[in-house]
């Protein structure tokens, strides 16, 4: 980190912090400009990362400015190559696109096997349901639960694909892993740090959705947490920022897909159902989303959203869904990526 | 709510929205305007809005617009009078202001002991200290748990002051709430609703900070949450949000102290510290909340803040609160109220 | 619009407000709710809108909520077909996308001309280079003037592209439009509504740029002022909102370019330059704009970049300007669009 | 300026940005981190500043960090006292606080006097009033221009209070100046540098209110523009800024007072008619600032505001308006400050 000294620092101030930066086992480097003293302090980035607070009150001391980052494993220049792992199959951060769709909340059988269906033979690679629903009211549906759970199962045998579901609170970890294969931490809960612990412990790929509030470095942070438990495969998710623009839900922070894919070697999807919060704008944002380099999509669908639980504003129909996966084909081969095939055992499940 | 219909809605499709407004058990009232048609849906407040969705996605629709605000309990219109509740025999909401004040994060029991007797001196009325602390980085100080607490329950010993701690997830309130007074749920958790649950259920008072990118009605919202689940004692907390703002950590958002004092009748209190994120304006930032009509400030003081482990930054040390508390009570009576006194029972504590 | 009554408004309150809708020439609907009484008042939609703030202060009104757009001109409702027209030959609006290039600030003979070329060459319709330049610090380098005029009108004379440049003042349309072709209204001046209205008494037309702190609403308020003032040939142009995320010098909003498609028949454009502020992202950005629905793209690029005396860092280099005009013309071809063809006019004038 | 290479850079990279430095005859000191480069750039503050963009595109290149601010005339370190001029026999800047105060716009004599006499009355000191009035709608009343000026000089006539209004381009100053004694520059013309550049050359105080979406150092860098044109008298305005907040038009950045205060010598005031945009939060915000340190307020005053052209919803009435006065007075006192007096001659002026 960089110490800039106020202008009119004095050399007892200067001498005070050179000897603090030498305290804590680190290098102090002096630089004298016409009206201020910098002192570097040099060590290893994380290290230094953890001592800037200390620095901030001394006397003589204007500003501290790290220069490290301050995640490390999550970075790129920890792992130059992209992370690719599979979900059951499908390879998430390889070179062709993972599409996730589903319903917001699984509401009951028929919904959910209905959509399943149509989203398998449309493309997707893999089912979203919400069967624990994090929602702004009190009074507002919460979730099937458990009952949920085993409805995602049925869906899973009749069409082979994996299972995506978010999980609020670690001790629903337990029996959501027994029915689920990828962990989904909410945006609401992006800095839950110890759910991020607890994900962090458990063997299944976690899908990390970025907050509302967050910037991409607290994403990156969030996503150290669970990589610094031992869990490796992350993939990171944007969803769509809080900003002052009232006519859509969200904003689409699409700079974030060409800034996350330079700061870090894990798979970046996006979620255009929430990131704009209406359903007719989900296929351009979809197709965008491709163009700048996303790895991978989770879309709302649902077959009636217009009788939704939930966010059935910003919901696809399963034929919208379907042109929007051909579309999103066409942009992926524009970029020289193409849309995952879907693997060849989980149509011979769903013809069962 | 008012649904209003495009422009050029068919007559069918707005019998349809009218059946299925009757559907519900709503009334329907339809105006025909110039260019719009706009149904009304009538009925009780928190029922229409828990069928807003449902009709956004109709043929013919525009916009929805709710009429009722989405909480009650938390309303002015459900309690017109302001909830005034004890803590450990200070009264919070009433006529004078409550003071709460201690270091971020629990460090050490000098430390601790050194800060409560400073701020109890200075005529704070509660200690706040972190034992469990959300940290941006995994590789930051977490906290020091248990021992922590036991450091709290000394300190409550000797100065007689009640205790404030943050609870960061549902299985620590058991062990919390044998040491503490208040549980405060953080800015980050303030859409976390496993956590609203358990606090709910809860016989203690609970301080409810606003989520740094939460609107205000959003924080009513969250507190709804806790009140729907049986515990009315929740003191509201303005902390600061996220803006474009850079020069400060946070921005005030000080309109938030009038609004919220109109729309609610719980206690409104606001913390300096995090407002800000800089000591030097935290005295400025105490004073305009009292003038606004807070009821109440939380703070942070350390006796060697360019020490801290966190927070550092904004820490006040003990000298500058005594100051600060000593303008906040001319701000007090300026506006017709007063600083509460230290309760007389403390002082004998103190005295052993 | 609807006036919504506070719960408990009193008999003589509704008829005062119900008296006022009349006395405005206004038809007064009333729907009767179990809480509240709303008040519907009729009329033509932009009339009605002019007097929203008469009622938001009668004794008795909660809210007042706008029920018709506050634009009109500028709407698809209006004009339901996209507006086309053409710059010295380009069609902006049509199938067919349209791609501004050249540097931030007219520097010099050579930098501008070996510019003009480049671009040229790899494909831009059109050449912008700005001779006024809005600075924030008075201190850095404010634009050549006329003399920059004089070097635009060379490289016209050499390439055949039409040209695109800020006007900051209305005293410098007459000399702008003796040489320009475009007159962009930049970002700071959105609601420079003197300025507004001059380019709308012009015959040219405008490149209108969404402020970085409006809405869409506002940026198409802003367009219905040029429209209302005579000039039908204005181009929306999303440069990037400010929001809290600071990797990136603005935010894309990528939702504005399906929104927009929505609401207006203005064509829309997107200047990734500016939206990301780092010349590294722009060809992902420029390729996300196209793949939501573009009609056009505005880049900056300059030769040497490392030299340039304003945005430099997010200008592209020749080069990669051409390999992103070749990566948007794929995307252009998979959503059914194409790069339009460069005039063969231009190509002449160019061999000369 | 710090220069920030990246990790791994290589030594020719480095040694060509030393070059560089030195080329713009600026002293290069090189700190060598374990990962990292540092290359300090040496010389006097604004002119390193301008060069800053000349380095983030060279090769090896990370990032670059300003040290010094970027404005120079409008700091604290320029001029440690702070800056206090009269208006009309008025001090601003002051120990005593000043209080600005009108109709948003002059629509009639009657509405203007009336306001004028009572504002002078409850003890205001200068009297505002917009005749030429920017508006986001070509639609809505713009102000009634030169007769509203007479109006507002027949109402210093009678109640001998200065004047303040809206300057929205360049060309009304000299009309502006022969009856107003301060040029207000809003908030959309924050960064209209032409305007700046020309209020920069009048001789008359300028009251520059902060844009809605413009940083603390931005609005000094605005005020810099007028500064560096020789106009010595500003007083900044805080006015509220654009958040994600919706329930206050605007959100009132209370921090920006105490901060402005440490960085400039400028006057500060805030508007909390706009900061809040609704009434009944204008007085606890008036308090507010005052308490936070501000050194004035302009406030929206009608005689009936349910029948204003403009902000109607913000105008406090004449006699709450006077009860703010009183209230704003008691916290002044409480501060170790004071309204200040309204001049003698002003009395007599009225008397006639």
């Amino acid at each position: 980190m960089m110490i800039i000294m106020r202008a009119g620092a004095s050399p007892k101030e200067i001498d005070t912090v050179v000897e603090r930066v030498q305290s804590f086992g680190l290098r102090a480097h002096i630089s004298t400009g016409e009206e201020r003293t910098i002192i570097g302090a040099i060590g290893e980035g994380k290290t230094v990362y953890n001592y800037m607070d200390q620095f901030i009150r001394m006397d003589g001391v204007d500003r501290v400015v790290p220069i490290s980052r301050p995640y490390k494993l999550a970075s790129r220049e920890f792992r130059p190559d992209v992370s690719v792992f599979p979900i059951d199959g499908v390879q998430v951060g390889a070179n062709e696109i993972v599409i996730i769709a589903g319903p917001c909340s699984v509401e009951s059988r028929s919904q959910l096997l209905e959509t399943a269906h149509a989203v398998r033979e449309a493309g997707a690679h893999a089912l979203r349901g919400g069967v624990y629903k994090p929602r702004t009211s009190p009074y507002s549906f919460q979730g099937l639960g458990e009952a949920g759970l085993e409805l995602m199962a049925e869906a899973r045998e009749q069409t082979g694909m994996p299972l995506v579901s978010e999980v609020m609170r670690e001790e629903q970890i337990p029996l959501l892993t027994r029915f689920i294969d990828v962990l989904q931490v909410g945006a609401r809960n992006m800095q839950n740090y110890a759910l991020l612990h607890a994900v962090g412990e458990s063997q299944h790929p976690v899908l990390l959705k970025r907050g509302m509030m967050a910037t991409i470095e607290e994403l990156l942070m969030a996503a150290e947490y669970i990589l610094s438990h031992g869990n490796r495969r992350v993939i990171l998710c944007e969803r769509g920022i809080r900003t002052f623009e009232n006519s859509t839900r969200n904003t689409t922070d699409i700079n974030a897909i060409p800034v996350l894919k330079e700061l870090t070697h894990l798979p970046v999807i996006l979620d255009p159902s929430h990131s704009t919060g209406n359903w007719s704008y989900v296929s351009a944002i979809a197709r965008a989303a491709v163009a700048a380099g996303a790895d991978g999509l989770i879309v709302e669908v649902h077959p009636k959203p217009e009788t939704a639980l939930s966010d059935g504003r910003q919901s696809l129909k399963p034929e919208r869904f379907a042109e929007m996966v051909q579309q999103v084909k066409t942009i992926a081969q524009a970029v020289g990526r193409d849309v995952a095939p879907v693997p060849a055992h989980q149509t011979s499940t769903q013809a069962q």
